[in-house]
């Protein structure tokens, strides 16, 4: 019922005449070879791991969708960027662009049955038609994290905790996760008269790193409005440094007078007691009240991620809190908080930083074959050692030893077991070491489980030198 | 400088008008909730675990391709069933309906870099735009794993052991892997004279089953050109039987005379005779004359895979060895082989047996939250249980103690840490198996990682409760 492998009428075998097909991938899109997909599998199950420790669920939603539910009231931006057709249906359906409209379209669907608080992580792919760049694709994963149906401060609190323990499964440990709370510049702006122009503020103080507070001040008189006197205290309580106690303490001075301004300076000292009293490494969260992070979405806590050692990269896990999740689609209020892990750049963040590995290999054991009539005798002793939990690698035929010892260079194996005429003859194996080129030699039989502990024996010694 | 979440202007706070937009998917797609979701994430991650321990390697395409090279040069049935579209920059592109022509064109592509012979397995969706029907969907999973650029016979005995090992750890332990080898039927239609009329032969052949001997004799006949006698001789094949070793030796008596027909039964002897040196289960492999698979894809070994509990459900996981994947791209001749697990057909059946865990939590333990004033020592707590190894989820905010345990019902968590005032006052924990509704008592600080040691060993309680 359900289609298997060539449950269509395959092609592969018809091409007789000379006519070629050149293989190319569409521009904006790429292939995974082995070493990329290797890595990329590794991420995310580390980050899958990480989500489940809090007792986040996996959900899945379809890539294609009705053109309405993803373009929702979007502008013009999202509409150039969907790719959109008709299916054969004559439906208007387009690609998922993001993971949060599709949320936001199961969670309206679903709540009852989902119960909530919900707490779900969905790493796919999505598609945009932008422009290709470079290191910006058309076609990448998304790995996001959200808890829904709770105003509690304990899931923005979680939520932090979630981003510092992936950072650590991932290996990385000189990251900061900047945190600011949303209505603290609400407030300011509250007291300074200004709410209603919130918009044009906040996006003129999303330039200050990269523009400075001298034109991001003008650019709050000219398109926001504000004095000079009210831009100048923007950028005052932007400016606000030190120990995130003392972050703290001068928002309080600036802002405790408004309510919304006050609410957002105490979540910020509950949040940094929590974390701390969480265990979060010291240093791993600063507080820092210029962080605005987009203009509309974003109502409370927010969250941006930044690798010490390669800020350029920008922000590689960012999210925050949101008022309502799904009002295009329900009209339950359904508050929600989470962030997305930036796949892409944490992996080339990784290569940059020389973190990851280099083996194109799922198994570390390689097993080349020498001597045809003992295929049996090899794939026994494959099997052997897959039982003991080794995953072991056989290569297919009998080759020379040259050959396929240039075929294991390739992959990066850590180890290789020789077994040939001569092994075989005295019922021993060698393990060969394939960076250092030392072998050992170990009988194939006794004592029972002996090659199993021998590999392990090996490759614990490889791990250990590798640690140093 | 690669797209994070909101990087596109939301639509979500800007709904602001009455006008909602009904949630819903397209027909024939589907969402996958937690229950669902989770127990596809572990079939996959059982089946990588697998593949890796071969020394398979991952490899990802583009779901989306130019559709000259996914439509190659298929027939009517491919066209219909793609999902084809112009993209923004008016390339005629479509969405992959499996896995085995981007392998193809991945191949081709990437020869050289990759080396031969290239093992990969590739875990990723595909479109279809088929009618929809029960249990058929427009966009599913597929599986697969190939071994390409070598002819061995020792990667035809390992993908047969690598199905075993798939069927293994998805929980099945009955079920039988029914292999046939493409030639013994090619050699008896030489000897024969029909070599010819391979097609229409055994596109009668593969009713067998469903239609019964009589009806498939008459389509031998009427569309294969076949001799009534001829049309038995075939119908005298497909029907031999016994243990493996008298298919065998039934088979070298009955097409041993021609070359390619011998080569195909001496195969299946070596394949029967490998995979019990391996230490396959008695009874995981029959060999099964009548098995063809398909048309013109498969040119020697073949496999499927059936419940022997739920043999209607059809093979779980086919495939087999194929001349030249990539013909089509490239002059490099790359024969392989290989097959596809179905994803979906396996979880039906794991639902259909009681295999399917009934949890909608990724985490084991919950811990309520009661004392408002606490929440830095639940948090503290359950970032303790996680460094040891426990995935535990936090109810995000105080409640009553019986609106949190509906929530836990709901999710099926096995263990509950209850820590209320008394708790909290008395330094203790109450560990309460969600199942039995027995609770024993731990003191939260003393003696070092007391904690985490009950808890697992609360945990342990309850496997062990569940394996009888």
């Amino acid at each position: 019922m359900i289609p298997l492998r060539a449950a269509i009428p395959h092609t592969l075998g018809m091409a007789q005449d000379s006519r070629r097909i050149e293989p190319r991938t569409l521009k904006g899109f790429r292939d995974y070879l082995p070493q990329a997909a290797i890595a990329r599998e590794w991420l995310t199950e580390r980050a899958c791991s990480v989500y489940r420790s809090y007792g986040f669920s996996p959900i899945d939603t379809p890539a294609l969708e009705y053109e309405e539910i993803l373009a929702g009231k979007g502008g013009q931006e999202t509409e150039k960027q969907m790719f959109r057709f008709e299916d054969p249906g004559g439906r208007r359906v387009a690609l998922r662009f993001d993971l949060t409209v599709p949320l936001a379209r199961f969670v309206a669907q679903y709540a009852n049955e989902l119960g909530l608080p919900f707490k779900r992580y969905h790493i796919a792919t999505v598609w945009r038609g932008e422009k290709p760049q470079k290191g910006r694709f058309r076609e990448f994963v998304q790995c996001d994290f959200d808890t829904i149906g709770t105003e509690s401060a304990c899931a923005d609190i979680e939520s932090g905790l979630v981003i510092v323990d992936l950072m650590l499964a991932l290996g990385f440990e000189r990251f900061t996760v900047h945190v600011n709370d949303r209505r603290v510049l609400a407030g300011l702006l509250e007291l300074l008269g200004l709410e209603q122009r919130t918009a044009p503020i906040l996006r003129a103080l999303d330039k200050l790193d990269k523009a400075g507070p001298r034109a991001v001040a003008a650019e709050m008189v000219s398109a926001g409005g504000a004095s000079e006197a009210q831009a100048a205290q923007v950028l005052a309580l932007a400016a606000v440094e030190g120990t995130n106690e003392e972050v703290v303490r001068a928002l309080e001075g600036l802002v405790g007078a408004n309510e919304t301004g006050g609410a957002g300076a105490a979540a910020l000292g509950a949040f940094d007691a929590a974390v701390t009293a969480a265990g979060a490494p010291a240093g791993a969260f600063r507080l820092r009240p210029s962080l605005a992070r987009g203009l509309d979405y974003y109502t409370g806590v927010v969250f941006e991620t930044i690798l010490d050692e390669l800020p350029s990269i920008g922000s590689v896990c960012g999210g925050g809190r949101y008022d309502d999740l799904a009002q295009l689609f329900t009209g339950q209020r359904l508050p929600g908080v989470g962030a997305s892990l930036g796949v892409d750049r944490l992996l080339a963040a990784m290569e940059e930083l020389g973190q990851m590995g280099a083996t194109r290999s799922t198994a570390p054991v390689f097993m080349p074959f020498f001597a045809a009539e003992r295929l049996c005798d090899y794939l026994r002793l494959a099997a052997l050692l897959r039982r003991g939990g080794i995953a072991v690698e056989l290569y297919p035929e009998p080759r020379k030893l040259g050959a396929q010892l240039r075929y294991a260079d390739r992959r990066g194996f850590a180890l290789a077991l020789i077994l040939g005429d001569e092994e075989w003859a005295a019922g021993e194996c060698q393990i060969k070491d394939l960076a250092t080129g030392e072998s050992t030699v170990t009988p194939l039989e006794s004592p029972a489980g002996g090659l199993v502990v021998a590999v392990e024996r090996a490759l614990r010694a490889r791990e250990g030198r590798n640690r140093k």
